[in-house]
């Protein structure tokens, strides 16, 4: 990429870049003293190839429409087979490269590589049943909007899909114990969608996320079957607990429970580990902090009356 | 892309794949079977084709700006024409995909290539009118904002005109008679600014969309000249009709009307086939199921006040 | 990219493709003589170029990170070293394009080369100060949400660290001189993480941004040190002040100042040249147009309660 | 890529281009009406998407040697039949040009695409046995250089084993009456390696090319088993017969036919029907219009002795 | 591009590079004392964009046979125009950068912007001269080879051509005084072809040169028109003529003049100012250091015995 | 890359492709199970990667004439540094598979990674004088040839100088053990300049091979100082001894030593391990399988005079 040229400048001096570059190691060194790191390469998954991984793993789970614009129907199962193939490779590495870095952390011995080759396996065999929920999402999608004219349509544009596309996916990896490459997964689809599920929560056959910029997702957050929720809605924590140094303590359940058909239309805000009944609708910008009861309407104006 | 090596580790068995892509294939079969599908190849357009052809003719419609770094002025008409006649070449190839799926769902014959070329023909001869009202559109947004400094600065870096752009030429395609087409060229938007615009949507001239994330405007809306809209605006439907066998009624008129010169502030939403008057000024996440009279002023008290 | 081969349809006539290109020829010398444009080239910043710049800096500033996978850590100074080098030969071409973009504006004469490297040198040497400050940024991810794991993790996955690293980079640039390639960057960000921060915006150490799709923070707000906001809160203009010809006057003071460690949660609204006291906690949804003493709670029943 | 900048200079005006554009234009409409070319598109085979063709052809036949680096032994089949799934369509749609383009210039009507599609699938049939050819080429290629280490050097260094793995797929093609595609492929081949094998020219197995450089191979010549060439041999033509007119003859045998397990060292030239015997040894620099008994041994000084 | 892993090796520790960092430093500086040059940053034309400016003059020369596939003949015009645009623009800049170099070898100021812009506009101005003296070789081809069975496969094939279309563009270049930037495509032709011939070369009309690898055709070469040449023939230098210091030469006509409608065989060798007249026939092989008359036909025989 | 579209065709059934799919397996299986290889994975060096790795290498010896157009001279360091690592990290990888592959071929275990890594630093340690000897060949080539009209264009342009480029390179590689990583690098300066050196030739300072096209140069042959050769040249081996089982004896000297100061003109042949003198001069297409003393000049008379 070139633009309309200028006259030359002259360049920085190279001993002023000299001293940058040593400020900077400076900063790193006091970092990585600061958090004992350091010393021993890059051991992290990388955003780029996970990126990658899940385009395959798309693509082998819908091939004719994620697949490659010149896939034939007759070779479905080369192209499914092969791109698995490639997509476990990198799996296979990249949960070895976590794993890795757990131990690490922890100050344990490296693990087995036996050990990711066999989580790679074990979310191989999940992919069947991710497809047929995802399916369960298309037509949710499909019958829930009347926007929507085709299957098809659902497939390719909405980015809802898109988002549980990836969500359930990084789902499985993270109760495989890869929190890590999972959370990656979920903010590549974050970045794409505006919807930010993390890949912890636990959401059911059937979940229609309308236009869905800024959705919220959190991490212990269960969602039963055929929930419908709009753009802007928040699944999140009301508090934190820390522990007795004033440390957050992580993985406690703090986020709702929204049960089956339930409704929650834009900009709702709903905290902390509360229910949401079967089939209750939450209005729209609702701020709701308690439990609902299954069929029950909430409108902002409740929100706001004091029987939150 | 490399990474630091690891040991190698034990691929997975070939059987295990097999068993993994038989399944998918079941599950695929299943899908066609239950929604009458397959078989029959890559019918639908394709995402990545149309985001090359909408590059092509927002560089066509703002050459210095959106075309190549180095395009010089001299050769702007060689590029133009250039340009247009690749994303037409495109236009027509994807046109009639769409158009033979559409009457494979139909159950129809296929339709000559000939109607799909002329769509592509009628396309053409709108882009002048595009251009004039987005040239509106980057005139208002530098009025609009006190951060604006140069008409330049507008449209090389505000969301807002980008998704104007798109919606510009989805619309017009959407008119055309290409609902799935316009749709994903307003999906690769939305992915991009934030701003979800339904490619059925009619916007008048002189239109300001700020900042913009999380808006979104629904498929009947209907905006005059010159309305102003913030991030986080919903533009909605308020409940969806459904024939006797339960299934939703689509294409009714279901959005707001916004006359012109009428301002929403950041996070309002308002649903249903409802009418902001002339000039009115709906406050910030306000929440609003009711016509506004021209001139009015609505603030979330208001709104949360009975008066909804 | 190709597709499935549809039966070949009769391109567009030259005629017709001559008449578009001439009728937006028309188009576009209107608005060059309505603007007083036109005829000078390409004298503007390229997105492309600038996002390539950004990647550089940030792989300079967490090179074991944010570089290459294949970095060895022997090699982190060559390679912050080169890379430096070739982010600020492009930021010398970007700067002097902005320079003589302005003077142009202005009428004046083509400023000197060696004020855009002086530019860049002044910035080249900011750098440290900025890891120091991005440091503080992780630490505060890491502290304030129950779902990090590892500094680490916040650093590749977190959207409100990506959009930080952009936004201490451009408003360098915007105190030197430079808004619209400051801008520039500023949206490429947007469009990544769905937070949009004018950089304008003054934002101390240890600032956290959590999930962040609908953030919205204005030009001339400042922000203290370990502040938290959530997605989708505002602090933004509350009117735009005009002068005698109706012309929005800008550059004025007009957005909110946020005292150290004060907490914003999600959906909050904050308009004008407001106050959030030192550790006021401002909850979700709350639409605030006055300032607020240091240590208070706001919730949106208050907000709405006429104490606005 | 960009360089140092210049400072700007006057871009060639339009009315300049505009000249030679027009000037172009007639002198591209006097060749057309002159060979009665023009106004029907692009009907010829793409030398790009055939050398991609080639590509996957030859991972199919060496996955593990000359497939993506990252294959895995358990996943062959899926690559391999991936692989031939993608080539085939390919060559079915540069077939179908082909055919189309032959029928134009006899002006006959387009052939039906059911043509192009057998070509297609008799081709895929022969690609076993081309396989096995290949290794033979292999084999004689590490029995017959002292400099060869294994097998897996010579299939991965050797440019006459890429050469014939280009010439047995071209010979095909050519034997199945695609003459201007496996000509495309040939010169692929040429330009890569240097060997100039005409598609036409019939090579029996185990054959070695060594260095390769300078070597060419007529449409018509016949080369038996284990025939062993060197840099810069010729085998050519004579002379051209012409017909009444004036006009070549073209199709007619009339390049040399090699004998099994003959030799022909360096730089030797053997032109028109003549056959070299089973086993003869031609020396270097040899120059040689006759027939040569099996077993004989040629050397320079013959070739000059009148003997020729 | 990934590999299969292996087990992490300890990198080369930094001090070592370190070492080789400054030791290559050294012999630069060494180099560039001796040589006094250095400091001045890349005053040379690049590769790569010549190499993108031969492709795109190329296409414009023979849009439908060597532009884009997806080319439609209606659009023809507006793709030459932007080529041509396009290519204009590179060689502004190259040209400048040869001007610049040259001047600073002599010891001159730098050159004017316009001296570079002017031969780039006379460059443009012969290439309608160029394309028919292409179309003179094509027909060339067609007719001289019996294996040749349309034009559009010479020009979609033959090597010769290919090398022809480079080394026409290069000699006007040449002839206008940018000597660097016409042997830097002559050599990009060389690499791709085989065919070496030098910028300076003067050919006539319909020039064909067939299989072509090995030919070498010196700076001061003069061939009239139809001239034939096969592979591995040199037209070249006999001896060198140096100056009192032993220095060699630059610039004399020390090459063959080869008059119309000779053909010179493989393998034949050429050297020294001498001329094979009008319609004289070299056999292959030939070595050669005498003028030869029109009409006469010379064997390898011939010379060797003495005549030479 | 798309073309002109065609009617669809029916593609290959799925049953067609499998079975050509299982005969290939089946022809890889026997040429396994007859070559004793197979089952484990990719073992060997790549084309790809070692392409890039020479690319590093010669921009880091000739950082502002190879390296990237962009580079700046107060920067060189830094670039040299970095692309240095990169390139390391590359030979310690492919010098491990290829340590690893000779491993298996002789039955051992594999070797140790510290292995590859020791080879890397030692092959690192020779650059600066691989860089002094490059020089050397550079101006050879400028003062041996009169076209050239300076060093840079030597550098930039002259075939024989990229070839000796990768041969300097590679041959450092082959003493340090690396025989198939070294044919790798050969092969592919051979397919970009038609030079052919294997990497085990020895070659003095101050080498200049003009034209370059066809050259040969065997794996035993020793070349002394200031050795000067044009096209065609081969110095070849004349025969292959065999061992008691017809097997090729590998490994023996068997190509000629060429003294320093001689030349050997275009097309000449020169086999077996034979000596040319110092300063000898051999006439182009000359066969030669004698010795041939100091001072000498040999023609291609001579050569057939039966005193060869």
């Amino acid at each position: 990429m070139t633009q309309a040229p200028l006259p030359p400048s002259t360049p920085a001096p190279a001993d002023e870049l000299q001293a940058v570059v040593e400020a900077l190691r400076n900063e790193r060194r006091r970092w990585r003293e600061a958090h004992r790191r350091g010393g021993d390469g890059r051991e992290l998954p990388s955003r780029e190839l996970l990126a990658g991984m899940v385009q395959c793993l798309s693509g082998a789970l819908f091939p004719m429409r994620l697949g490659p614009p010149t896939l034939q129907p007759q070779h479905e199962d080369f192209y499914v087979g092969h791109t698995l193939g490639a997509a476990m490779t990198t799996l296979r590495q990249q949960a070895a490269l976590e794993l890795r870095h757990d131990a690490r952390q922890r100050g344990d011995d490296a693990p087995s590589l036996e050990a990711a080759a066999e989580l790679a396996s074990r979310f191989l065999r999940t992919l069947p049943q991710v497809r047929v929920l995802l399916d369960s999402d298309v037509l949710a999608a499909y019958q829930g909007d009347p926007a929507a004219r085709s299957v098809d349509e659902v497939l390719l544009c909405y980015p809802g899909v898109r988002a549980l596309i990836s969500h359930r996916i990084a789902h499985e990896l993270y109760k495989l114990g890869l929190p890590l490459i999972s959370r990656v997964i979920a903010e590549l689809a974050h970045a794409d969608t505006g919807i930010d599920i993390h890949p912890g929560a636990t959401i059911g056959s059937g979940c229609f996320i309308d236009h869905g910029t800024g959705v919220v997702i959190g991490e212990t957050a269960i969602l039963g079957e055929r929930v419908r929720i709009y753009q802007n809605v928040t699944l999140g924590a009301k508090s934190f607990p820390t522990d007795g140094d004033g440390n957050l303590v992580k993985g406690q359940p703090r986020h709702p429970i929204v049960e089956d058909e339930a409704v929650i239309y834009a900009g709702a805000t709903v905290l902390g580990r509360v229910t949401i009944g079967r089939g209750a609708v939450i209005g729209g910008n609702v701020w709701l902090t308690r439990s609902v009861a299954p069929g029950s309407l909430v409108t902002q104006a409740d929100s706001l009356a004091g029987t939150t």
